[in-house]
């Protein structure tokens, strides 16, 4: 079998990338490939490169390598397998030749193929990386006594509850202990794996393909991916303006389906509604008939003694507001268990929609105990002294680590992220390749967009390292930023092929 | 406010339901109920019977009392609001209202809102019920000490793994696990909280709008409902007669998406596809090229001492199958663990889609101990010697209490269930109604069909119900088809409003 093809040999096909000619790269790219294919330089079967290493090697974005292969795929010359590159078409081999399951992907799916979370999720879990990318509290925080304790207790006292099948809509214990220590009444409580999976069936069960959907511009990645997963278009407000015409506007404008928002310690900026603006917005969405979907995942992190204004779903009176929660943040992401509090139609309509509840019935019990036995408040207050400490001593650090101008933040209240802005000309992006590279990770802004701004933003989890770890993750971002500055600033022609 | 409307109000209104005239039941109701508004007795604001609670009253389906409802809204005669029931329409009171949640719900919700399974999970976890519907292994059988010994191990041992975020794929260890038990490679493995999870991640990673997919008739009743809500239109291969020739005239005629079977003991027919059927099957679907997903739940669920023929996944050699398999059967559907084996483009794309793997760590990790231990495999022999003799005995029961010829199976080599079919004129549905009444639950035939046939058959699963009770269960049901033969065989005029 003939080795892949490298980028020095595309060279050598008469491909130039990036040279200014006044036509689009991809263009360039593509005659190259049909031109070494005419010339027989390029047999039937040569595997092409793949698109992310090629796009990289030329310094040109994978969307560009992707519109060539595509173009040269429709004209019959070469052939994409998923998993196993892009080969020159020749006779077709069937008896050996693996599956080819790209062209049986569902339109929605590939539209919805964003890797931002994939990624985030990627480089949180590898070991190699100090990661501030994904939001996670502070784990070694995490009262493991107390639930190593409480699921024992439940695995040897419940066991039929354990291990039976659970209940569509969530252990009646936990319903009943997520009420009282967060309001609303058991029966209008679905218990879910996560608020992820609350976001996708509220997706399924609510959206129809091409309903629009208003939500924060910025706003959370996962709600943007879901709803855009759902076939939605999706409308930004911008949440940082919050100005309450503009929101009018857009849900007369656009007559959405409905509107998502992180209310408090929103993600990612960290801002927070105001009381007034919270009763505004309510006033505004039953007048109009929107519903609103209300992610209150950070609302027990606040760093201040006093506790946020009321949520949406606590000030609504006519159970228009739908209210999604999680422990994920507030004890681990490792427990998949979150909720849903909505009125008894929506709850009715999910547990028909998912009867086989997604939640471990272990975990489920094991955290009702916490929340009954004041460990799970207990847990609270600790992690909020935690978070406090690690936000100062990252902020602390940032300011020691990176020169004044290249990254400007504002400090939160709560949640668990710095909202950042780029000085200089430098972009998210590049910058974010840099920190790989010196091994620290970050989100890039564009991913909490739903109009491709966000390219001199990021996102910065600071409860995810720990305070004495700040500085080693400071002076990698710093060195990331100069680094990034470097080639940023550097002449044009090293964007050419190298 | 005043009372809802009663059935024998509306029998005064002049509504004589079930009568025949030549009109539909419908429009009958529709008129008596438009009289009343005329007529100034029904006034507006009067709340009319909950469908449901019609439905039984005037002893009509549930569909006509929904018909005559629509078909009043339509006129503006009522206004229905879902939760909170219909109500004769009057000066709109927009303060105190609850939102219309009804017309939010998304049209593939509606039309996958099928109860079969919410009921099933319903019936099972009724404690006053013995549930013979739910598919549930011998859970007083599941190795309670050997798995906490092993979630205590791995949650003392492996605390970042069990607190942090999973990788997307799951646990590098149980996949390991996995594909070292059950064949396959790690990298081709994706972890999942569940089978029905795998489906519907599937089906949204596969399924346009308007695809086609053929499946087992009958077939496994969640697989019937996720395609159908990702909007596939469904057609039926007859997994009993197993003719091939039908299936290359289904592949051929309907081009699916994709094919999706369960090939050994199958739900709900117990019925195993022999290996030749198996080389057949796999080579008419790779000469059409149309994917294949194999759900082997039941496979290791054999009775007898030799294990089936192997699967068609680890007969194909083009990727062309996708393995769908679970921990719900062979250890407890309380665990929420299951998995995919697929080729690495599909598996990569499942994770781009699904990145926050909802399957609990500790779980994961725990199987995998069990897996790793050699706890798995000697609780696999206990339970099919368990489930052999409950089988057996509920057969044997079923003898005893049910007369002759009002009911009939035949007895499977593995899996959970017995596929009956009623004798006499007896309706599944009826016989159903009579047993939840006499307390005892199985699943009616209709749900296992994609084009309402199975009227007179019934799944009953056998593993459930230990087998010092499945004397009790048989004698309830043999009462039940009793009472359901005598009530159909009851003069028709009894069938009219009482």
């Amino acid at each position: 079998m003939p080795s892949p093809l490298n980028p020095n040999e595309l060279r050598q096909l008469g491909f130039a990338g990036g040279l200014p000619s006044g036509r689009p790269v991809y263009r360039h790219l593509v005659s190259a490939i049909e031109r070494g294919i005419v010339a027989g330089t390029l047999q039937s079967g040569r595997r092409l490169p793949a698109e992310r290493q090629l796009a990289a090697s030329l310094r040109v974005s994978r969307a560009t390598i992707v519109a060539a292969y595509r173009e040269l795929e429709a004209r019959g010359l070469v052939r994409g397998y998923v998993g196993r590159g892009t080969y020159v078409s020749g006779p077709p081999d069937a008896s050996g030749a693996p599956f080819a399951w790209r062209g049986k992907v569902a339109a929605a799916a590939l539209r919805a193929a964003s890797s931002a979370t994939r990624d985030l999720v990627r480089v949180s879990t590898d070991p190699q990386l100090l990661s501030l990318a994904a939001g996670i509290p502070a784990l070694d925080r995490f009262p493991f006594d107390a639930f190593r304790q409480a699921l024992e207790k439940v695995v040897k006292k419940s066991a039929s509850a354990v291990w039976g099948l659970g209940s569509s809509e969530g252990q009646p214990r936990l319903r009943e202990a997520i009420a009282h220590r967060f309001g609303g009444s058991p029966e209008n409580i679905l218990v879910l794996a996560g608020a992820q999976q609350g976001l996708e069936v509220l997706a399924r069960c609510l959206i129809d393909p091409g309903d629009t959907i208003v939500m924060d511009r910025p706003g959370y990645l996962g709600a943007i991916q879901t709803f855009r997963a759902a076939g939605a278009r999706v409308i930004g407000w911008d949440i940082l303006r919050h100005d309450l015409d503009e929101l009018e506007d857009h849900l007369v404008r656009y007559r959405p389906k409905l509107m998502f928002t992180v209310t408090t310690f929103n993600n990612p900026t960290g801002w927070t509604m105001p009381l007034r603006l919270r009763r505004d917005v309510l006033a505004l969405a039953s007048r109009l008939r929107v519903p609103i979907i209300e992610d209150n995942t950070y609302g027990e992190l606040h760093l201040t003694p006093t506790a946020p204004a009321p949520t949406l779903h606590s000030l609504d009176t006519q159970s228009i507001v739908i209210g999604l929660n999680s422990f994920s943040k507030m004890l681990s992401p490792g427990l998949r268990l979150g909720w849903i509090a909505a009125a008894p139609p929506i709850i009715e309509q999910l547990a028909l929609m998912e009867p086989h509840s997604l939640a471990h019935n272990g975990g489920q019990l094991a955290v009702a105990e916490l929340l009954e036995n004041g460990a799970f408040d207990e847990h609270l207050v600790t992690l909020r002294a935690e978070h406090r400490r690690r936000r100062d001593a990252l902020a602390a650090a940032l300011h020691r680590h990176i020169p004044d101008g290249l990254l400007r933040w504002s400090t939160p209240d709560g949640g668990l992220y710095f909202w950042c802005r780029l000085g200089g000309r430098l972009q998210s992006a590049r910058v974010s390749a840099c920190a790989l590279a010196e091994g620290v990770a970050f989100t890039p802004g564009e991913a909490f967009y739903v109009d491709h701004a966000g390219e001199r933003e990021l996102r910065i989890c600071y409860s995810s390292v720990p305070a004495g770890r700040s500085d080693e993750a400071a002076r990698r971002l710093g060195r990331a930023i100069l680094r990034a500055r470097r080639e940023t600033s550097a002449p044009p022609q090293l964007v050419a092929i190298v």
